[in-house]
C-alpha cells in the first residue's frame, strides 16, 4: 500500500506527516510537522487542525505515525485515548481512532494501523466527493446561498461536505452567489471560507454573523447550507455556534435549511442533540484585545439545531428529510 | 443661562468642547477637543462620537459653539448642513439641527443657538431619566436580559435609554443578569457596553452575536432591550445591525423584544421602516486584519425591525404596544 497522501490541509509524505496552521490563513501557508500524538493534539486544541472530517483523519494518522515510529502497545493506546479526548464535540475524531482500534485489535503492528488510518483518509477523499455531487443537485441557476464555517477542502481530506457542494455547483456552470458568515470568534468563514471561494472563483459577500437576517429579510438568501460536527439518531445536528441562530432566521424566512455531512458524522449511540457534548472555550477569543480584560464570557464552540429546524440532513448516500 | 455641560462621553466646560473617543474604550479615556463644525464631523463619522442621541446633541453643540467663535450666518447654515448629512440613518441628528436652525431664525444669535443647543442637552438628559424609570418597570427580579450595541451614557447626554432602565434595575435590588452582544463590527457590545455595566457593578455575560439564539433555547434570556436610531410611524424601527436578527430568535423563542427611545428618535416623516436610509460603511471594519483583503463585503451599519416583531416600543411618555 502506498503511503503518500496529500489534501489542502494534511500531508503524508515519504513518512513525514504535516498540517496547515489554519489559524494563520488566509495570509500565510505554514505547514507544521507533526512528530507525535502530543503534536497532533495540540493543533487540534489549538484549532490550527479542525474541521470535523479533518480532525478524524488528522488524529488516526498521528496514531499511525507514532506506531511506525516504533511506539509500543500501551503507548499506542494511551496516544489513542488522549486523541480521542483532544476535542469533545466532533465524533469523527472517536469514529476514526475506534476504527484504528479494532483494526490495530485484529493486525496488531504497525502497517495494520497505517493501513486504517489511510483508510480512512481515502473512505473521507470519496464521502466528500459523493456529497459534493448530492449536494450539488440542491442547487440552481441564480440560488443566493448563506453558509456558515467552513466546511471545504480544509476541514476535510477531501474537497469538503458542503463548500465542495457549492463549488461543485459553480462548477457546473450555475450562476450562485455565496454569502459567508464571517462566523466568531475564530472566523472560520471570514478567513477560511472566503480564502477558499476567492481561490476557486465563486462569487462571495462577506458579511458579519450578526447580518444574515437582514439579509434574508432583503430576499438574497434563497438556501443555507452547513456543515455538522455531531448527528444525534433522532436528526439534531451539532455544528459551530451560530448554526441554531441561522436555521432559526432561516425558518422564519421560510429558506430551505440543510446540513451536509458525511455518515462518519452520525452517532447511533448518541439518541437526541441533547446528549451531545458542548466545548467551552477560551474567553479570550471573544474578548480578543479590544473587551474588558476581566468581562465574564460564555464561549461555546458549538450550538446543536433540532432536525425539526432542518430541512434535510444530505448524506453522501441519502437524503434524510 | 450657564453653559458647562458634563455627560460621560460629551462636555463643554468654560467654552471648551470634547467628546471622548469611544473608538479607545474601554482601553483609553481621551478627550478630543472639537474647535469646528468639520472636527465633530470627523468624529461622528468614525463613531468616536455615536448613539443616536448623543450625535444629536453633539451637533448641535459643535454648530452653537461655531456660531459663539464668530461664524458668519452663512458659515452657519453650511456647517448645519453638513453636520446633518454626517450620518444618514439616526433621525435625532436631524432633528436637533433642525430645531437648532428654527430658534436661530427666532433669535440669529450665537446666544440663541447656544441656548437651542444646550436646550437640546438637557432635554436629552431628562428624557434619558424617564425611559430609565419606564424601562425599569418591565424589569423583573430573576430576570435574565440579552441587549445589542451600546443604549447606556456613553449613547446619550444623560443615563442612557435602554441600558439605563437595565442599570435602574439593578440599582433597585432587582437581581438580573446581563448577556451582551458583542455587536460586531465595531463592538459597542463588547467595548462599551461591557465597559459600562462593570462600571455600575451589574452581572452580565459577554457573548458573540451568534451565539444569542443557543442562549435564549437554554431559557437564559427572559426579556431583551435595544435601542433605536429611527423610529417610522408604523412603529417599525432602525437599530444597529443585527437587531433585526436578535427580534427574530426572540420571537421564536417567544422572548418579549423591546426597543426603547426618546421621542426625539421618532420620524413622523417616515412612514414604514422602508423609508429609512441605510448606512452602509468600509469594509475594512468587516476585513479587519484577517479577511482577504480583497474580500467584497455587505457592511449596513443598521437593519429595520418590523414593529410586528417588537413587543412594545418605550419611549419617555407612553408605551407604544
Amino acid at each position: 500500500m502506498k503511503h503518500d497522501r496529500l489534501a489542502l490541509s494534511i500531508r503524508y509524505l515519504d513518512g513525514v506527516l504535516e498540517t496547515l496552521d489554519q489559524t494563520r490563513l488566509p495570509h500565510e501557508e505554514r505547514w507544521v510537522r507533526i512528530t507525535s500524538p502530543e503534536g497532533m493534539i495540540h493543533e487540534i486544541k489549538r484549532l490550527a487542525v479542525r474541521g470535523a472530517p479533518l480532525i478524524g483523519v488528522a488524529a488516526a494518522l498521528a496514531l499511525a505515525d507514532f506506531a511506525r515510529r516504533g511506539a509500543s502497545r500501551d503507548e499506542i493506546l494511551k496516544a489513542a485515548a488522549d486523541l480521542r479526548d483532544s476535542r469533545p464535540t466532533a465524533v469523527n475524531l472517536m469514529h476514526a481512532i475506534d476504527l484504528c482500534l479494532r483494526e490495530y485489535e485484529k493486525e496488531p503492528t504497525s502497517e495494520g494501523l497505517m493501513r486504517a488510518a489511510l483508510g480512512i483518509f481515502d473512505e473521507d477523499v470519496r464521502l466528500c466527493e459523493a456529497l459534493a455531487e448530492r449536494t450539488a443537485s440542491f442547487i440552481e441557476d441564480g440560488d443566493g446561498i448563506l453558509t456558515h464555517c467552513n466546511t471545504g477542502g480544509l476541514a476535510t481530506a477531501g474537497a469538503g461536505t458542503a463548500l465542495a457542494g457549492i463549488k461543485k455547483a459553480h462548477d457546473q456552470g450555475k450562476k450562485i452567489h455565496v454569502y459567508i458568515d464571517e462566523t466568531r470568534p475564530l472566523g472560520q468563514g471570514s478567513r477560511l471560507t472566503a480564502w477558499e471561494l476567492q481561490k476557486a472563483g465563486v462569487p462571495c459577500t462577506l458579511i458579519c454573523d450578526n447580518m444574515a437576517g437582514f439579509l434574508m429579510k432583503q430576499d438574497k438568501i434563497r438556501k443555507v447550507f452547513v456543515g455538522a460536527d455531531r448527528i444525534a439518531v433522532n436528526g439534531d445536528a451539532a455544528n459551530k455556534i451560530g448554526t441554531y441562530s441561522v436555521a432559526v432566521l432561516a425558518r422564519h424566512h421560510r429558506i430551505p435549511f440543510y446540513v451536509v455531512a458525511p455518515s462518519t458524522t452520525y452517532d447511533s449511540g448518541c439518541p437526541t442533540g441533547d446528549e451531545i457534548p458542548i466545548e467551552q472555550r477560551n474567553p479570550d477569543e471573544i474578548r480578543g484585545t479590544t473587551a474588558p480584560q476581566d468581562i465574564p464570557v460564555w464561549n461555546p464552540a458549538f450550538d446543536v439545531t433540532p432536525k425539526t429546524l432542518i430541512t434535510a440532513l444530505i448524506l453522501e448516500n441519502r437524503t434524510w428529510e
